[in-house]
């Protein structure tokens, strides 16, 4: 086998799922959520099998492309459509850097986005979060993180694992250092609606020209199994970002655009994402303060449905089979610098039930 | 953008798609069926829409592993789902192949073997069929091409574009082969169902100790469109496939990966795949006939839905436009030798009112 199998291991996510069921845990651990998706999306879903069936093109399908221009307020042109944004990652890594070149990202990082800058070749250069009170970027940090070789920045926001959500100052810093240095920049706003109090500034209106977002319908909608992400390109680059894509899965699913795209004004125009956000902050308020009341110092999120915390002297393994809730540890996202000591991230797109069910087998066990 | 980008094109399947859809043409170019999927796998999906809807493990839902496994009567533990066997071919790819090494396979050639081996850095060494009567593969050809630098073979059989079916002895000379010069095989047998005389031997049988065998429900089941593939490995080497797919697309669509699982077993016990034989016989047939009734050289193929004929002086764009038939040239299939002369490939997963319009249409026109 080729040598860079050893970029090969099992997700901590599937992972983690995977103990949380042997032992009967509560799986606070992997980011799907315990709520079935909503009724709209079920229904078009169901409508479009037997209808459409076959392959769509690789850039995605017509209607669907259509929708996400509409809802994300950009032309259709400049949207591509991945399988899930794993894919989408995966594409624009092997469209933008190779050998030789850095990609800046910050830590702790998304689990896909080292393994997909190593095998285009490229080295993840990572730029450490401060974590005090709050989760804080450190943006000369990022300055000095750049060379002549850094070919892009690739940061998200809202962030997994942290939960924050960089500042518009914040990002017109960045959008400044990418302008100065030429730099591409990959925005992952797979949360992109999933904030709690000022809605995030989608990067892409800041540096159109040099910004690739990518998206979610799994995260937006409820459906992590889908499979159905997507790209914004800059001006005129989607087909080539599409031609890159086909080598990778072809088509994203057909009978799910298809749902995906009948789905996206439905939840839009019935207030789909602001009632996820109330009962997603109500749920974060319910992990949050229970995990308080037992002295656990708590990072409240800004965004995202991740909660990060310290639970000095814990072991996730362990507790999963001895406290029977799953959670993910922090090293998980680190790879040049020692995780904090004792951080964790739970996820709370749980139901409230099972978030109070694990806050007991916590108290119990700690 | 990075110079690899270069391997980005809009895919001939996917442009004489959209060509025939723009010119009102009968699309006998890309290979999808006309017909709907059956109707137990439609049901089966509709049923698992709200019920299989979040991640399922890189690996695969449980349950498909299981019935691929019984269908394909292997062990679970060796069963790989991909989002579709172009996903299942580039994960080979990354884990088989890099710079400096060579994988051989034949010419003509799908349209992803060359980009794919090409991203993993490696170099595709074309091994040209032979086309007299018929085509005939040239296995001292296939010899010569080996070199201390190859890693693997990677056939096709039944072979799109030809048709052909590699016989028993021809794969028993090229397992002779991988196993004096140590290399693995990818054997995409994405149409093992698809035959019309002998059932193909499938190769893992032959060797499984270096066998990674590509397949697709897509194919199977008619619904090209559901991007559900799979990768049979040698023992052991599963999980280490899986944990590369994983950073391509993490996993494959849920809910259809749900509903696959419960479809084989039913179109296996219904008879499903010997009826879809008979009627691609009779439409085969049809075409072959017609074809050859106006004058025209037919490659009759032994399996997949395509066949290949010669129309000297015809070129694929024109008559896409003025006698609104598409078809794919063969040059699509060639990159180190110039196709044969007027080659083309015809795909016969049509209705059969399609085939006879194509034919009356493509008479008028010659
Ligand atoms: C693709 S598995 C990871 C799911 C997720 O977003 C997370 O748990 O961080
Ligand atoms: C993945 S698009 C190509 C479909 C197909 O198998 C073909 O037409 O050869």
């Amino acid at each position: 086998l080729h040598p860079r199998t050893h970029l090969s291991k099992e997700s901590i996510f599937s992972r983690m799922s995977r103990l949380a069921q042997q032992f009967g845990a509560v799986n606070l651990g992997q980011g799907f959520p315990s709520n079935p998706p909503p009724a709209f999306l079920l229904e078009a879903a169901r409508r479009a099998i037997g209808v459409v069936d076959q392959y769509t093109p690789p850039i995605g399908l017509p209607r669907l492309r259509e929708a996400l221009a509409e809802d994300l307020q950009v032309a259709p042109e400049n949207v591509v459509v991945t399988a899930g944004a794993t894919e989408a990652l995966h594409a624009l890594a092997e469209a933008l850097y190779g050998p030789g070149d850095e990609v800046v990202m910050f830590e702790p990082y998304f689990d896909v986005y080292i393994p997909q800058a190593r095998l285009a070749g490229a080295t993840p250069v990572l730029v450490p979060m401060r974590l005090e009170d709050r989760w804080q970027v450190d943006l000369s940090a990022l300055e000095a993180a750049i060379t002549p070789r850094t070919k892009a920045i690739l940061l998200n926001s809202p962030y997994n694992p942290t939960g924050s959500i960089f500042s518009h100052e914040d990002l017109e810093r960045i959008v400044a250092l990418a302008r100065q240095h030429d730099l591409w920049i990959v925005s992952d706003e797979v949360y992109d609606e999933l904030y709690f109090e000022e809605a995030p500034t989608p990067l892409r209106q800041l540096a159109p020209e040099r910004t690739f977002t990518v998206g979610s319908a799994g995260k937006r909608l409820e459906a992590t199994g889908y499979r159905v992400g997507w790209i914004v390109t800059p001006p005129a680059l989607a087909p080539l970002v599409a031609g890159m894509r086909q080598w990778s899965s072809f088509c994203s699913a057909a009978p799910l655009q298809a749902a995906v795209a009948e789905a996206l004004p439905v939840a839009r125009r019935e207030g789909f994402y602001s009632a996820l956000r109330s009962s997603y902050r109500s749920r974060r308020d319910l992990l949050a303060r229970g995990l308080e009341g037992m002295g656990i110092q708590v990072f409240l999120p800004q965004g995202t449905y991740f909660l990060t915390a310290k639970f000095p002297g814990i072991e996730a393994e362990t507790l999963v089979r001895e406290a029977r809730v799953a959670i993910i540890p922090g090293a998980a996202f680190y790879a040049d610098h020692p995780a904090p000591e004792g951080l964790f991230r739970l996820a709370f797109c749980k139901k409230p039930d099972e978030i109070e069910l694990a806050l007991e087998r916590l108290e119990r066990y700690i």
